[in-house]
């Protein structure tokens, strides 16, 4: 029975809820499919979180293990497919407690960046589960510089080899997920070298455990990095690599290549090595980011209903805190970044969808953009999202502490959303860069990407608002917002070319902008959310 | 041998290590104690926190048990007293992770609110460890409004006995620290009854378990509330209450007394009874939010000297993070915060004395101003170090989300302070209902407390600021910020008296005012912090 406190306020509602939650979810089938899909989960014991927050952390680990082997025969059993509609539900109702998830970005790496023929070889078996991946690229001395990773990947002619090594401490590989324990393989990050010279950072294949015993190959250490923050469930991993060799196929080569005879040759420019970090950006706001900050919202606004604190009106009962104006001023902006960032996250899925069949193509063109948004709207997504959760927690007071509330491992999960996948600030900095370089662009009357036509459109004059509720009016706060976000822009722009003309160094003049690079990209997000 | 980078970046600091480290300790002497302490203690192996992050729940408890048992021995083997200077290192060194610190807020009420006689008796015993204390205010369906408490206290004139009960499954004791396995005894607040009359909630010393077996005392059901976003080693307990009888010297009666007959005699407001909790947040300040704040910034910059990543100049060495503007950024308001944080708790700390003294004397005239310094202080502070370790475990990447860094732990054992001893939001809001009350008096010409005398002293015109670096001058800033004090207050109380002149009710019109209110209340203590 549903508490009497919720029931009233439900019949509150000015809308008709069975239509928001087909609008959310993109039609009233695809309701239907995540609720059979909910209830599928919830409904099956070997599923139970119950007794997560009372277990320790291999018990965890143990569990995570046992619902993905679990999770195999129940698509099996559901007729659910890896492609199917019914997937990114399957992973929504179960929290993400699940273990091997990191097999998906081994496989999206290889799809993304592998040649048809690795994608034929490696894409089955990974299918089939007949080997589990990861996804190597952090070492314990680089995560953000990716070009000064110190891992070494030497070609061998003699033996049509690759030579794996991490020749020192801060070259061990170290974070990547379902490497401390499960991982069989690895799309594992190194410096190329052939005949002395070295390309840069390419992606290879590498086998680190037995597929008979699950033993360490030789040459290769690993294990667990330790306890962190959240994430228990995950056996985030170190490897160290000693003259690992692995065949000339093993490098993804869809884009980059090196023949027999040691030439190299490449198509399209370097960044596309990253692309994997692209696409996997775009798919954790949905699934780690806007998922986690939506239960957080629905915890602690159904919560503020059934909690009843202090006297409003003397004489009275007890108010619902939802009732405080200072609880409803924490809650409801979160409530309604949720629906803004949920549209938001669509416009980019598809936006992305377009781009990565181009990519596929072969055309880059899109590639620049793709990468500032998902990079600009990962880092303020993610920032508002884990502030957003926070918010939630200490609204609801002690209870909100408590981990049972849910809120606590929110929030610790939320948090590593702002560092891996590319660190916020850097990724900041990156959109700045791209705007900065398109309002030169614009400004010099050179065509720039659709999402940043606005910088060449600066209105001048007054901002036509004649009080302060006339902000509540679209047109007017969309105005102000873009022209905050050009001015920003506009301004730095400026300010840059005074300290180089002045004669400061190109990057010293970079480094000192970059707290107003960082607020200019933050908006410029900002402007295009709303 | 110290890390190159970080003895470089020694070298270049513009004044004297030891003066300042003096002069933070409160003198030279202060210093050379800390030091012993902490010498004292991490060389005890029995201190060693080496493996926390890696120990079970149960551990952590057991852990802290043992260290808490184990300093007795050593306080005495060091000739170390609890009132003694040694003290507060004490605490500091052993990062608070230790066992029954909430004797010590046993203690303290007792000796706030206890009668002489109470204090001659009780404080020996708990003094002697021949009890475990702790204090059961909160339950579960109340923590903010003390009045809604439900746990009763009916006086028995017949037998001289109060009988506690928690009527209700919403009356029962939620999250008193040490009470879920250690303590033996509490002070318990309930509404006092006498004769069927209500005369609202009082404290009383209740025995919980048995000091021969630690087996529960009949009528009582008590244990632990199960795990917390940190605190592992603290066992938060609840406690129900079934017409367990306790003797009428059992309440605490320094200003409240029940006499045989019935009649009660009071001294001084009813207030009076949350003093320990003013007393607490006072302490609190400087042992549970500033030093992890100190250590947070700590850990952040220097990591920030030792961590290279990417290169500031094309073809040099890659640059320490803390060269990066947007580190700095982070990192350098969070060290000038601890410092003026640290000066203000001094100034807070004398008031707080002063003011202590005055209430053992019975004389109440400070209480109103000390809590709402108290109140309004402790929850600008522990709202901004929050956010601060925060930032500071943000900006070590990776690394920072390690437990193994600290951060974690600090973060989320931080953020509790703006939960307990009052959630914030309601410190604010009476802190802000003592300045509309000062800013009325003041405006009618009627003599204020010395804290808020600038209520009084409003200065029209125009800021003397002519440029945006006017406003790193002291007087200018002091000026400016002490106007927008007085402007949203003086607005605040506008606002709420237009409200209630246009017919709206006094509750509402203040429910309606209180985002502003916080606001206000927030920015008066910024205000007094420089
Ligand atoms: C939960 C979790 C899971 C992860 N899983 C994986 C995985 O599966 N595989 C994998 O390969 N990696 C993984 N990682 C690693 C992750 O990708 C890196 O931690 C991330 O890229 C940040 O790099 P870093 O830790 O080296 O931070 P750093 O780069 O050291 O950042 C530290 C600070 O320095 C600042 N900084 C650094 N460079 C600059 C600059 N040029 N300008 C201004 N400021 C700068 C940053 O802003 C930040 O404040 C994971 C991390 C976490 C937390
Ligand atoms: C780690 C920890 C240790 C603790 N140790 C102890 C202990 O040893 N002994 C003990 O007795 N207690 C203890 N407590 C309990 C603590 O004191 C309470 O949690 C705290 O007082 C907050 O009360 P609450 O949880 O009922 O929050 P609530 O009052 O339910 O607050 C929930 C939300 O409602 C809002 N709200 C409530 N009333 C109003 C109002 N009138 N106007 C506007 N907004 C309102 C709040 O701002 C908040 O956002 C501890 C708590 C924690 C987290």
């Amino acid at each position: 029975s549903v508490n009497p406190d919720l029931a009233s306020e439900r019949q509150t509602a000015s809308f008709c809820v069975e239509r928001l939650t087909a609008l959310l979810d993109g039609g009233a089938e695809q309701t239907r499919i995540r609720r059979a899909v909910v209830e599928a989960i919830e409904s099956d014991p070997v599923f139970s979180r119950e007794n997560q927050y009372f277990q320790t952390q291999n018990e965890r680990y143990e569990a995570a293990v046992r619902k993905a082997v679990h999770l195999q025969k129940k698509m099996h059993e559901m007729g659910w497919t890896d492609n199917g509609p019914e997937y990114k539900y399957i992973y929504r109702a179960l929290s993400g407690d699940v273990a091997f998830l990191l097999h998906r970005v081994f496989m999206r790496s290889i799809s993304v960046l592998g040649s048809d023929k690795q994608v034929a070889k490696w894409i089955p078996l990974a299918t089939q589960h007949k080997l589990i991946g990861s996804y190597a690229q952090t070492e314990l001395g680089h995560g953000t510089y990716l070009q000064g990773l110190e891992t070494t990947a030497v070609f061998d002619t003699a033996t049509q080899e690759f030579i794996l090594n991490t020749p020192k401490i801060s070259a061990m590989k170290w974070w990547p997920g379902d490497m401390g324990r499960s991982a069989t393989h690895t799309v594992v990050f190194a410096q190329l070298y052939i005949h002395g010279k070295c390309y840069g950072i390419h992606p290879f294949i590498l086998q680190i455990r037995s597929l008979q015993d699950h033993s360490l190959c030789p040459g290769i250490t690993a294990g667990d990095i330790g306890p962190k923050m959240n994430f228990e469930h995950t056996d985030n991993g170190y490897l160290l690599l000693k003259n690992v060799r692995i065949p000339r196929e093993n490098m993804l080569s869809k884009f980059c290549e090196v023949r027999p005879d040691g030439t190299y040759v490449r198509q399209g420019s370097q960044q596309i090595n990253y692309f994997t970090m692209t696409t996997v950006r775009i798919s954790l706001i949905s699934d780690e980011v806007l998922t986690p900050f939506m239960k957080a919202c629905t915890i602690a606004i159904r919560y503020s209903v059934v909690r009843r604190q202090s006297k409003l009106k003397p004489g009275e009962q007890e108010a619902k805190i939802l009732d405080y104006q200072t609880q409803q001023e924490k809650l409801l902006p979160q409530l309604a970044a949720a629906y803004a960032f949920h549209f938001t996250n669509n416009y980019l899925q598809e936006l992305f969808n377009r781009g990565y069949a181009e990519i596929h193509r072969k055309n880059f063109d899109m590639l620049p953009e793709l990468h500032a948004l998902s990079s600009g709207f990962k880092a303020v997504i993610t920032q508002h999202c884990t502030a957003g959760v926070e918010i939630c927690l200490r609204a609801c007071g002690g209870h909100g502490y408590s981990l049972l509330s849910g809120l606590p491992s929110l929030y610790t999960k939320i948090l590593a959303s702002c560092i891996y996948e590319g660190e916020n600030t850097i990724l900041l900095l990156q959109t700045a860069r791209f705007l900065i370089k398109c309002f030169m662009a614009a400004s010099a009357g050179q065509p720039v990407p659709p999402s940043v036509t606005y910088l060449a459109a600066v209105k001048h004059g007054k901002c036509p608002a004649k009080n302060k509720l006339d902000f509540l009016s679209p047109d007017i706060y969309i105005e102000a917002y873009q022209h905050v976000a050009v001015r920003l822009i506009s301004n730095t722009a400026a300010k840059l070319q005074d300290l180089i003309q002045s004669g400061v160094k190109k990057h010293d003049a970079w480094n000192q902008c970059t707290v107003q690079l960082v607020q200019a990209a933050k908006v410029s997000k900002i402007y295009l959310l709303i």
